[in-house]
């Protein structure tokens, strides 16, 4: 069975996704880089880096991915959907490897990019894209890659199968929550807790069912 | 140095310190007990408990420990102020122990119970109610009891030199939040977190220039 799967998403310890003000030099607002301070610091980022445990947890972001789904405030600052010659924040080769549905209200042509990422841009719910992308994933998993809004609308609709979420001990005071309207989400997934000594925490919550 | 301490503070993952719906037969409302089954469990409450790193946070509680703030909202259900009987929730022999300060508007005359607990009730800022605590406390440190608000207005005002918080994993959706209006709040401490067999996790924010 293809799983839904989110990972590596950061969250400050009083719940925000991202930070306020986003812009092209600020794709994180006013939390800069805070929230993913951790990831940069793995092997898996960069070669000199931990293998520990919070390594661990990241190398899992591409393993059996066949596709992923992203929120439109994930692949550009607001307003990109009027440069058409945006094509992401992440050069020729970005770091995906597999089709991107990209959810925007303005959907334009397919990009190719190198390194196997196609850009596919869909006006969909989340379930309509889940299905998609399940398609074009070909029997592997599809990964829901942010932004918080994305991530909360796939939890509410009761789509994820596994959540990895890592909360960095930082208080941002604003931005976008990713936690709301959630109540009693824990009921249908099981749950664990793990901090790492860099000091972040790893939550997982992992669905039985499927 | 007397520090003011806060010592498990439970939250749910979403940041709620308390549910929704408080009342004298639910005193944190919605959440029920599931924020505080963590300390249920340890040694510290029941002696058949466990005696692991759960424990060990919990036992802190009341060590140099020789006063207490809590606010209103902890020393009874909403509109206690009403019934000139109330003397908390705690029986006869509350497990305080020590002078008890209660932040209200509606001061009444302090009330001596068995085992050293006096509870004494004013009306003053988290400055002021520090100070008076701290004469009573003879030297010793002063223990944030919360609730949430109290414990929130006491880190805005800077006055926490230790913050034990602990982060359960469920997510509550609705009630009272810890964290609104900290921004950067983790500037002034040394922030280190651990999770436990049991699923929660430990977050301690301690001022080391005091």
């Amino acid at each position: 069975m293809s799983r839904a799967r989110v990972h590596n998403f950061s969250i400050s310890l009083d719940g925000f996704g991202t930070g306020e003000g986003l812009s092209q030099d600020a794709p994180f607002g006013h939390a800069g880089q805070r929230l993913h301070e951790w990831m940069i610091a793995t092997r898996w980022w960069d070669p000199g880096g931990s293998g520990g445990v919070d390594d661990a947890f990241a190398q899992l972001h591409g393993v059996g991915i066949g596709a992923e789904i992203m929120g439109a405030g994930k692949f550009g600052p607001p307003g990109w959907h009027e440069d058409p010659g945006w094509e992401g924040w992440w050069g020729p080769n970005p770091p995906f490897h597999t089709p991107v549905f990209v959810l925007t209200h303005f959907p334009r042509p397919s990009i190719e990019m190198e390194g196997g990422t196609v850009f596919h841009f869909i006006d969909a719910s989340p379930a309509e894209a889940l299905e998609t992308a399940r398609t074009a994933a070909d029997g592997q998993d599809v990964r829901i890659g942010g932004g918080p809004t994305t991530v909360r609308d796939f939890l509410a609709a009761g789509l994820v199968d596994h959540l990895h979420v890592v909360v960095v001990p930082i208080l941002l005071g604003r931005g976008v929550r990713l936690w709301e309207g959630l109540e009693g989400l824990e009921a249908d997934y099981r749950v664990e807790a793990t901090s790492s000594p860099r000091g972040v925490t790893h939550v997982t919550f992992t669905r039985s069912s499927t």
